[in-house]
């Protein structure tokens, strides 16, 4: 007896006519007129399951199999076979079905085979991997992450785990949660009536983390290729479905690296990533096309075949201002790109992902460098047909002397960011990075609508892992 | 011109006599009388430097290049050639050194070519990646990560990223920190005067996670082999030199395995990890063994060479008892080994990795399985020589009414955990799993005595990330 998962089942290397094993939890049971029962049982170990034929002689057939019901857990022994049914080439006669969990009053069990509204299933967090959807959904989600970090590892970067509690505020802007053991009933307050955050419990006050780029940088300047792949989180109460509280970032930080090196590498990522689920996840992207977003497939395929384009944001400003298209939102040089103005970009006017570069620097962040025109900085977005920015970059000031002057004027305290101007001191040199926001990825991969279906419990009050 | 990275020009793989282009940092630089310079640059990517030497030709020789102090950044282009040097293979004979960034006031920059101590370290905590050691630490710390995917991968396990802000405390214990957007100056309180968190961002009151366990349990239910690898936090004073506030765990889960399955991943999986470090980081074990733990690879080495021992805690308890050795700690049946004694077990009784297992019921967690003597636990403890406690795992209760009785034991209300109730009552199956704390890991592979030397930024008040 060999146990097997029902993708080695399936896989057609292993001898037909041999004894296996199945472990897992049945799909659908269905009783056919000439006395047996089809039961297809998943694992999770690909998207399909394997159809387990149970004839009458089974000596629990009456008592047990025939009471089997969606989400019982079975360990099924039998016969490989090819399979005479449609849609498999596999199938086990069983010589055995042992019933290990039950569902106990099958008539409320939340996942019934039949289609649940998105909405319904995430309020059952706990159990909608049990679904084709979400079991598709996280076996995408894991070949991206995974592929995240073997592009890295081929390309001979290190991963940085930057922190997660800290006290600066990467970005100058955004919502942060705060950390702290202080007891809410009974908080100390200072001499001048404030609360004294220098007894919380690392002495000062302390929020989660925006982003790990500024730490990364330090690495960067040592180690000259470096990443960050954590949780990073905004406290903005944006209740829309593009937005999340939590969310992990992907952040590469590249030495003796400049904006169109820093372009080249996002495009050379992003076509790995894609490839990679093509390659590796055509069982569960096949279910996507068919269920969730039919040109899910084919807009991977165009994205890793079509070259990048690339134009400055003056020229984007250009190109939308004689589109002869209506906005919703200002179109002028020095205004930021909305998602519309972003998607007439990539969508109608290239047709393919597009690098938008030079962005004027008042709308970036502080630490972007700031270009030989000094109106703009070398920022890149980079946007793709069907969701508009995936990648946001930049190269980094890397000049002690205009960093601190982008400081003073974005009215930050050069004193707080003493440790983030030391490694301009210390042999600085020219380097870029961007981040990928890996839910936005796992939404344009999976053709979600909703970014809470991208991550594996959604978190949003009320909700079941809370 | 090749730019190549300093690994790849030391590699042995490119040209003798062809052009290249290293960029890195400046470690050493050595003036010979011959008039001519030895400048040893790092870029990171390996433990080597690359020796550059410059002639007196060079156009900035006097200038620059007799100027050039550790940290300075430098582009280097020369001819690659075979080194009559000690200790290298190949080295750089320049054409050209452009100085990329010099150090402001060499006299005060902190990482000086010497000997600094951990302490110190700690300070510039984003300049120590320059040192020898952190970028060995560094590099260690990532092939360390990489191998946990990678053997999850090859293993069929599936990524899954757990909920990070939560309101369930997984293990029943361990003080947590608060997540709040609250104004503290300005606290809404309810009519009973208390905290009235349903103004907070989630509604209700939120923490940081100390286990994803809780939670991927679901996802094991559902697809079978799951693992979490993230950040994890504990908001306990022990200011001691093994523990953090916030480190990564480490977590996979698997259905249809019971103690003694789990405990065959735990050594498959341990011993996969160091035989990777063994095998790709060669070169900073071998700098590890030389400064920091004479025995770093030997230990290794022993460790994926020798078969794990299995005792049970009353058999361990019985072995400590007529050890006729003197603990600090008490020796009970029924008390929590510890450090001293499961080091005794496994460096003086065993001299191998130790697998104890079914501990006393009352001092494990709610969540683990009830034996069939009603006195004990299907719990486990790696144990290790050299650092005790490596990984800790348990099969998973997972027949309801036994967990119903054993959360009622521990005072925890069913109602807060009608969720993980939930797929015990659908189709539930035997399932186990083990936490590894990374950074012990890394403490354990890199021979260090502070764990806040395992992590990219140390994290404690004062310290330079905040």
């Amino acid at each position: 007896m060999t146990t097997v998962s029902v993708e080695h089942a399936l896989a057609g290397k292993l001898p037909v006519g041999g004894e296996v094993t199945v472990r897992g939890w049945v799909r659908t049971r269905r009783d056919s007129k000439a006395g047996l029962s089809f039961v297809n049982v998943s694992d999770g170990s690909c998207f399909a399951p394997i159809q387990v034929v149970a004839p009458a002689s089974l000596s629990n057939y009456e008592s047990e199999v025939k009471r089997l019901t969606a989400g019982c857990a079975v360990v099924c022994t039998g016969t490989l076979a090819q399979s005479q049914g449609q849609g498999q080439a596999f199938e086990i006669q069983a010589e055995s079905i042992e019933v290990v969990g039950w569902v106990d009053d099958p008539e409320t069990y939340p996942i019934q085979p039949k289609a649940h509204s998105l909405e319904f299933l995430r309020e059952v967090a706990h159990l909608r991997p049990r679904t084709n959807l979400f079991g598709a959904v996280t076996r995408i989600r894991d070949c991206l992450a995974k592929a995240v970090h073997r592009y890295f590892h081929e390309q001979s970067y290190f991963w940085i785990s930057t922190p997660i509690i800290t006290t600066s505020d990467a970005e100058g802007a955004g919502q942060m949660f705060r950390v702290s053991t202080l007891d809410l009933a009974n908080l100390p307050l200072g001499e001048d009536g404030a609360v004294d955050f220098g007894q919380d419990f690392f002495g000062k006050e302390t929020f989660l983390t925006v982003s790990g780029q500024l730490n990364v940088e330090a690495y960067c300047l040592a180690l000259s290729r470096v990443y960050t792949f954590g949780p990073t989180f905004r406290a903005e109460h944006s209740n829309t479905s593009r937005h999340l509280a939590e969310f992990w970032m992907v952040e590469p930080e590249i030495a003796f690296a400049d904006l169109a090196e820093d372009a080249r590498v996002a495009e050379e990522f992003l076509k790995y990533l894609f490839r990679a689920v093509l390659h590796e996840r055509g069982d569960d992207m096949a279910f996507i096309a068919q269920r969730v977003q039919p040109d899910a497939i084919a807009r991977l395929e165009a994205f890793v075949n079509a070259p990048f384009e690339r134009i400055s944001y003056t020229e984007a400003v250009a190109l939308l201002q004689r589109s002869g298209q209506k906005f919703e939102f200002p179109v002028e040089w020095g205004l930021d790109l909305q998602t519309e103005h972003e998607r007439w970009l990539t969508e109608v006017h290239v047709g393919r992902p597009v690098v938008v570069t030079d962005y004027p620097e008042h709308i970036k962040a502080f630490y972007m460098r700031l270009n030989d025109d000094g109106r703009t900085v070398a920022a890149m977005d980079v946007l793709a047909p069907g969701i508009g920015e995936i990648i946001g970059g930049s190269q980094r000031e890397e000049r002690l002397d205009v960093l601190d002057k982008r400081m003073a004027q974005f009215g930050l305290d050069p004193a707080h960011y003493q440790w983030y101007r030391d490694f301009r001191r210390y042999g600085t040199v020219p380097h870029a990075g961007f981040g990928l926001g890996f839910e936005r990825l796992v939404v344009y991969t999976c053709g979600l609508a909703n970014i809470r279906d991208a991550i594996p419990y959604p978190r949003a009050p009320g909700h079941a892992e809370f």
